[in-house]
């Protein structure tokens, strides 16, 4: 599909989140950064519509942010139910700021090994990252019969070598639509190794076993679940933390010891985008926590696949085993991948007000749309987008 | 003094940004994050205050966030006439994240060397930062008399490596409060190496002569004059970015080269903190450009050092030389330090809305307190400052 010629056609197929002009409301399935839930959109609004200073205006030494810092930190720990061994660090760097600090926190010589799961393109990306601070060790995580990556391999044994310093997965595939709905354990041979998880794409849409998973160190970045782009998160077990635990290459914004040992302020932090994530730990706190926003989160997915799974195929997904089924990023196509079908389901879902479903990124996801489930996205908006699509079937699957 | 103590007696003691009871408005002094001026502040509100998408739920890769990227570059270009020989990236990591960024994009080696040169708290930071990546020399900028970083040394042949990767200077000394009001001239045979500038906090003072100066790099973190905090500016000339220039050690978020050739969009960048900076912009364009500005800012400046020069002793400010004390950050003291009187001056100040005079930084200043005068401060609020200083001498310096 060629995006210089669709641009003249219609703006959805370009993932405009421009609102439609038939709509009252816009419904943003984007897949980050995305929309926050609307009472945290409001906090937001509000919080620009007082007189006084806003958090953009506080430095970071002022005892009112101080205040943003410790809430969100506090609340955070009591909606992730984070336990006291680990470090709550607020970093810069995105993600991807995260693929690099870690090899550089937890290998302080480049000859350390770590072994990662690759199942899909962030854990590549990640895995790619740490191949300039460590020595990899991969783990293939896609399908051994079709090679596609739609699968997450058991963990055994004789693939992890003993001597890492840790074992890193990603729990939620964005792109690709695989999801471990909790951590998978380890060998027993093996428990003595960290977990390190990339929960950017489902940090708070289920519990955490923090320590029963032996989790090393969890980060995600906030334009997901949790806030909006300039912050990552970074939960780590104290016990990794240490002066001489870093590589001396890793750079002081990245190092979790330097940070932690300031309190999150050795350098700036992202004030707002922190006080932000606090507005959203408070919604999640009124909302029944962590429990109940998995039974939310549950709910949503199911919608939707049950709407793909009842379509005789009009519809498809690629995640054909149930249990790793995304209930984050939902990739679907319609009619096989069908391009003129597609279009036409594009335009007419965004003249009702639902947007990005098709993001133009470098991964390339062929046919497949998505549409992402994350904390901004309420029950009824999956309604209306279930609706519009057991129609769109109707009125299109004639004469297939 | 004790914070343990003066947490106990007034907000004013510890740099609260708390409105004062009696004020009307606050005007805040702080040294960043700070306020931004108030026609930015109005449209960041009024950009909350509208139905449809903020850029806080926009995509990345969505053609809306496309158009606040070209944008916010667009008028930068033009504001701050960076020739086209610049790439002007948004990165992540604050001022401390380019301290790494710089070597490791610039040094392919470890054995490279780069030379420093160190006349205050910022410049000694950025260099003790490089100094895990690359051979470091050092220009000491003390004052050779008295051992104070009160100065900035002449730039001779001798003290600069022909060999350096490049010559590294921070334009202003926050802490110190020493501005280079114009960017040095290299000696004839040292201007092959680039220059790199740390201008965090006086981006938009003044303007850059990019080309006469032989600019290689200059960086500027956002929440001083342009913006708020996560997010960091690095303007550099082309001929320095290529695939096998950077170290191989270079975190992908930091590698001018990638994020160059990616238009901004390797990693999800601060799309909000984007847009801010776009604001700013139009604002300093909508005022006069920089050139007005910079007019504007003597003037702010020259103000509060006339009250210093002229308290016959009761304010002292720690730089003698006027060609370079900081426009920016103005230190001063009370009466040599006086304790007492230091803290009824900050009482009685913050008690008419001036706040920010003191942040509790880990660099220690000493006595001084601290006026900054960033883009969000005008010359009436200048005014405010200084009338109340005149008043405090009027009224605190019988019997001296």
């Amino acid at each position: 599909m060629e995006t210089e010629i669709i641009t003249d056609i219609h703006p959805a197929l370009v993932g405009s989140l421009s609102k439609a002009a038939a709509a009252e409301t816009i419904i943003n399935f984007g897949p980050g950064p995305t929309s926050l839930p609307k009472e945290v959109e409001r906090k937001i609004a509000e919080s620009f519509d007082k007189p006084g200073l806003t958090s953009l205006a506080l430095s970071h030494r002022a005892p009112e942010f101080q205040e943003i810092l410790d809430h969100t930190i506090s609340t955070t720990r009591r909606v992730m139910e984070i336990p006291d061994n680990y470090e709550v660090l607020f970093t810069h760097g995105g993600g991807h700021g995260q693929f690099a600090a870690l090899p550089l926190n937890l290998c302080h010589n480049q000859s350390d090994i770590a072994t990662y799961v690759v199942n899909g393109t962030w854990s590549a990306r990640g895995r790619d990252e740490a191949q300039k601070y460590c020595c990899v060790e991969t783990i293939d995580g896609s399908d051994p019969d079709t090679g596609k990556l739609t699968t997450f391999p058991e963990l055994v044994e004789t693939d992890i070598n003993p001597e890492s310093k840790y074992i890193y997965l990603c729990s939620n595939e964005t792109v690709n639509g695989i999801e471990l709905h909790r951590l998978p354990k380890l060998p027993d041979s093996r428990r003595h190794i960290p977990l390190v998880v990339d929960a950017s794409s489902d940090f708070t849409s289920k519990p955490i076993d923090w320590l029963g998973s032996g989790v090393g160190v969890l980060f995600a970045c906030a334009s997901k679940n949790i806030g909006h782009p300039g912050l990552t998160m970074a939960v780590i077990r104290k016990d990794l933390l240490g002066k001489d635990k870093a590589s001396p290459l890793c750079p002081g914004v990245f190092n979790y010891t330097t940070n932690s040992e300031a309190g999150n302020l050795w350098n700036t932090p992202a004030t707002f985008n922190i006080e932000v994530v606090g507005f959203l730990m408070d919604w999640l706190e009124r909302e029944g926590g962590v429990s109940a926003n998995e039974s939310r989160s549950i709910a949503k997915a199911h919608a939707l696949y049950d709407v793909i799974d009842n379509s005789l195929g009009f519809y498809g997904t690629p995640i054909e085993n149930k249990s790793l089924r995304s209930r984050m990023n939902i990739p679907f196509n319609i009619n096989g991948g069908d391009e003129e079908l597609t279009n036409k389901f594009l335009i007419e879902s965004w003249e009702q007000g639902i947007v990005g479903l098709r993001t133009l990124t470098p991964f390339g996801v062929g046919d497949y749309l998505r549409a992402s489930l994350y904390n901004g996205v309420t029950q009824e908006n999956v309604s209306v987008l279930v609706d519009f699509m057991v129609r769109f079937a109707e009125e299109n699957s004639s004469g297939r």
